[in-house]
């Protein structure tokens, strides 16, 4: 399978190391809206303009699409999907039926197959909110995320006047979990659910109190949670708080039987040393996916929910029944 | 889609609780090899003899087939095959591809499609060995089974001279999974996972040192095992042992990035009050995509790998993708 990287940053370099590690998987090159001559890829994939992409349409069975979603994915992907089969990690929620929507469009119209939404959530917690439910019809799920960098939150906190840094973390809290866990099906908001901690490095003589009650009282972002803030040194934050670690849990509880009399609680969890490598890695095999699909003769959007476990493997079907099954 | 129920033990009667959960399912009937006048379904199925199946042919959407997979299951899937596209649950992991192959080719000469080794594991948890081997190809996954009752080494301690009855559970061992989550891909035997803990009734007057002997040395089922065995009361049996829970972990650690410095770990588990009510969740899924795919003209033998989880659920795309993507 030949891949194209579109776009190179923490994510098209986790889609460039997690490609070595697939032996089926060759990267035919990167493509950067910046000067090529100045992007060095981690393991000498070659790169070139976004713009020459279009000439490679023949090179390439699918591309990745390594944007963000706020504005780069819902022009991307409709845009390559008019040339390539393509993946993307398109992840704000409430505007995926309108992405879903333009991306089909686009790609039935040219005859490629376009698969939207692979990560992690959307993605991993999507396909076990969806196995859960459809054994288990009669309960209910819990999605909690954390312990986790949440980039978003960090932005936010960054914008704040006298803030010179700032990371914020995302933990679910134990005794939402602990409740979940025990099958009693509790009513729990997002804010119930999860705590926030921000790390700021401040500006010299900022006043810290002003920053901490901004942040506090931030509506949308922290407003409606249990917020923590800590001050530290432009050094500790280097030394501590320089990766992206995410996951978080997926619970869904259910009864059977006689009048319901029994519990079964369904749980998966992620525990992610770095948010973007692993999201990399759902990304590579839903490429896999989208070109044993396209060679069958598929077009249009799908998503992970459309996709056969079997043709995310490299694997034959014979030799996953003998060794997964 | 209108089912049936071929064979009404735990399992059937699992099925047929489950399906009243399911508003697209309805249950045309229970097929017994028993005389169907003593059978009392638990929420009022007609019953029928096991014989008297493929006049219900044209009835009948999916089959259900509820058997043992020692010896049932071998015969009957091709068997019923012939007539019904159906659903199974064989769990002889080393025997699928043998069974896969013969149901394969009743169900290719009928034009029926047939799902096998649908339940838990396998089942779920080998959807999960699929998933998460697929996203993070450098790495180990480990399963363990428990806390939960095994029927077969139960049997095993039943057969034993001096017991009148026995129950049997498989522990994780806690150290082992520790090791596991921690990332240290530590090479685990099954005896290193796994504890049994056997509660046994004794006849009157039986020698109870030589049955403990007996059980700790038995080769195959306990001697490669940490076992502990606990003489207990009938009164206590049926209080305390009546029931038959099970579930397990399936657990994924891999690497990524630059030589491999990120970890993550992928943990799905299961806690099931009732593993035959359970297993029967997953049937009823199973026969739903069963359901659509034979109507869209597909025929043979599958498995759960090669079912896309949309065809799993009741729900369509659009209605998917809005609420669990």
């Amino acid at each position: 399978m030949k891949i194209g990287i579109y776009g190179y940053g923490n994510l098209g370099r986790g889609v460039e190391y997690c490609a070595a590690q697939n032996s089926d998987t060759e990267v035919v090159g990167v493509f950067t809206r910046r000067d090529p001559e100045s992007v060095h890829t981690v393991l000498g994939a070659k790169v070139y303009k976004a713009q020459d992409a279009a000439s490679f349409k023949e090179k390439i069975d699918v591309m990745i699409i390594c944007g963000g979603s706020a504005t780069d994915l819902p022009k991307l992907t409709p845009m390559l999907a008019k040339d390539f089969s393509v993946v993307d990690s398109f992840d704000t929620h409430p505007k995926i039926p309108e992405h879903f929507a333009a991306v089909d469009s686009a790609a039935k119209s040219a005859g490629t197959l376009a698969l939207i939404s692979a990560g992690w959530d959307p993605g991993m917690f999507s396909l076990n909110r969806l196995y859960s439910e459809s054994i288990l019809p009669c309960g209910e799920t819990y999605t909690f995320w954390g312990k986790g960098v949440s980039q978003g939150h960090s932005d936010a906190v960054r914008r704040i006047e006298g803030v010179l840094d700032a990371r914020q973390y995302t933990i679910p809290k134990e005794e939402a979990l602990r409740a979940v866990r025990s099958g009693g099906n509790p009513a729990l908001t997002t804010r119930d659910k999860h705590l926030r901690e921000c790390f700021v490095v401040a500006k010299e003589g900022a006043d810290l109190k002003k920053i901490e009650n901004a942040i506090k009282t931030m509506p949308d972002y922290f407003a409606d949670y249990d917020t923590v803030v800590h001050f530290i040194t432009a050094e500790e934050m280097k030394a501590n708080h320089s990766e992206l670690p995410h996951g978080g849990f997926v619970i869904r509880s259910g009864k059977s039987g006689e009048n319901g009399k029994h519990n079964h609680t369904v749980e998966y969890s992620l525990t992610l040393d770095s948010n973007p490598e692993f999201t990399a890695g759902v990304l590579i095999a839903a490429a896999r996916a989208v070109y044993k699909k396209h060679a069958r003769g598929e077009s249009g959007c799908i998503t992970l929910f459309d996709v056969s476990p079997a043709d995310l493997s490299a694997k034959t079907g014979e030799e996953l029944r003998n060794a997964l099954l």
